[in-house]
């Protein structure tokens, strides 16, 4: 399996701390150790730094735990290789464009006969995995459903959860997905997430010796809310999503959810 | 304006030198500062590393310089803004899919009215740059002409230099255009390329004190291809492509040419 890490702020935050706890899992603290990548959105644009190698032991993953880039949408993936060798081209997150945006996407979980079931056309994928394969499903059908003309959030996202409950049934698929503005998250049986704002506290990783007080870095008004497959801090309230629950989030807050029926 | 730096190589290769010394043209040797990117593949997956920031003083450039990648196919820009502001989204190189590969593009110069000559409708630009319109454009233009089958190599690339003839009649238009397997470039006015291959020498840097035996570093087969918009190197013989010049390199070898008419 995987570990998937995101985040929504309402202002340009980094996620070294969150960061720093979850490569010890990808062959420290974890089994994930078959590459690692994280997407960080700044503005219109977004930047992936990705490795085929284990987190722990990668210099790309050192440099993003050492180097603060500030964003208000970032998502991050550790990968344990079930479908597709250890490759780049096989490693998360994947990105592509769609109405002149960035769409980025991670997902934890295994699916089966999913080429017969969801046909893709449009949107080929490039590597061997399951995972890219039902992004370039959810892709073609947001293609074929609304063409050219981007739909209200509010209908856009009740599409693509629509599509996460069918690809669910061929599988286990926990997805974080974004276009840089909103996040949208998807449990099949493995999410939790928790939203920091003030008063703020101290934060313990689980994973590394390391204590943060968010009250001597986080302005005031900061709203950020951190999505996990396993929860990253011992001294925290993490929710646990339920199984085919949805959550979108802007700027750091819930704004949309559902449940499949 | 920009540079640009690319390679094609028949054996995965590291492109440490050449970076070190493009990279000083980022604030140093040269006003390059407005952004930098370089784009790596292996296999069939790639990886860019971009920052908005001059390359000189960017902690990810160093990580660059630093840290080998060997690859077969790489392309480089650093950026001297002329269209769009200095943000992320307007940072080269751009990588589209298309066909089930990923595509990436650079370009050095600057376009006039490209938007009324040259509608976009299937690729929409992220951001705002005359570069990543005409990446578009060409993108577009493939999609129209050959729908969801790619070419063979000599069609699919006179037809994408059939494009550029077109934009370079709205300016400059210096590019590096690559899949992975073949890298095309584009000469509208500046770009200089070599070949190394046994019998390997040493290569003096023109920007920084550095000198490489490749004799030590190559293996007797190898052939690497560097292209560049200014050369690199004080004690090697660049090839200057001339004005509407376009080649197609594979594996570090010139396997098609052609010039505007």
């Amino acid at each position: 399996m995987c570990e998937l890490l995101a985040m929504s702020a309402n202002t340009p935050t980094d996620i070294c701390f969150s960061f720093t706890g979850l490569m010890q899992r990808g062959g420290n603290t974890g089994p994930h150790k078959d590459g690692w990548g994280i997407t960080f959105y700044e503005g219109r644009g977004c930047r992936t730094f990705k490795d085929p190698l284990p987190s722990i032991e990668s210099k790309i993953a050192t440099l993003v735990t050492d180097y603060p880039i500030k964003s208000t949408s970032v998502i991050c993936h550790i990968r344990q290789a079930n479908a597709g060798p250890i490759c780049l081209e096989n490693t998360h997150p994947f990105t592509r464009n769609m109405w002149g945006e960035n769409w980025s996407y991670a997902h934890n979980g295994q699916l089966s006969n999913y080429k017969e079931v969801m046909p893709v056309k449009a949107h080929i994928p490039v590597g061997d995995t399951d995972s890219e394969y039902a992004f370039c499903y959810i892709l073609d059908q947001l293609h074929y459903e609304f063409g050219a003309n981007e739909p209200d959030p509010h209908v856009l996202f009740q599409f693509i959860a629509k599509q996460c409950h069918k690809i669910n049934h061929l599988g286990v698929f926990n997805i974080t997905l974004t276009n840089g503005k909103y996040l949208f998250t998807y449990c099949s049986n493995n999410l939790h997430w928790l939203t920091r704002q003030a008063p703020f506290g101290k934060a313990q990783l689980i994973d590394a010796e390391l204590t943060v007080d968010f009250q001597q870095h986080a302005g005031e008004n900061d709203i950020i809310t951190v999505i996990a497959t396993q929860p990253l801090t011992s001294n925290e309230q993490w929710l646990k999503m339920e199984s085919t629950e949805w959550i979108l989030f802007h700027l750091g807050e819930k704004v949309l959810s559902g449940r499949g029926i």
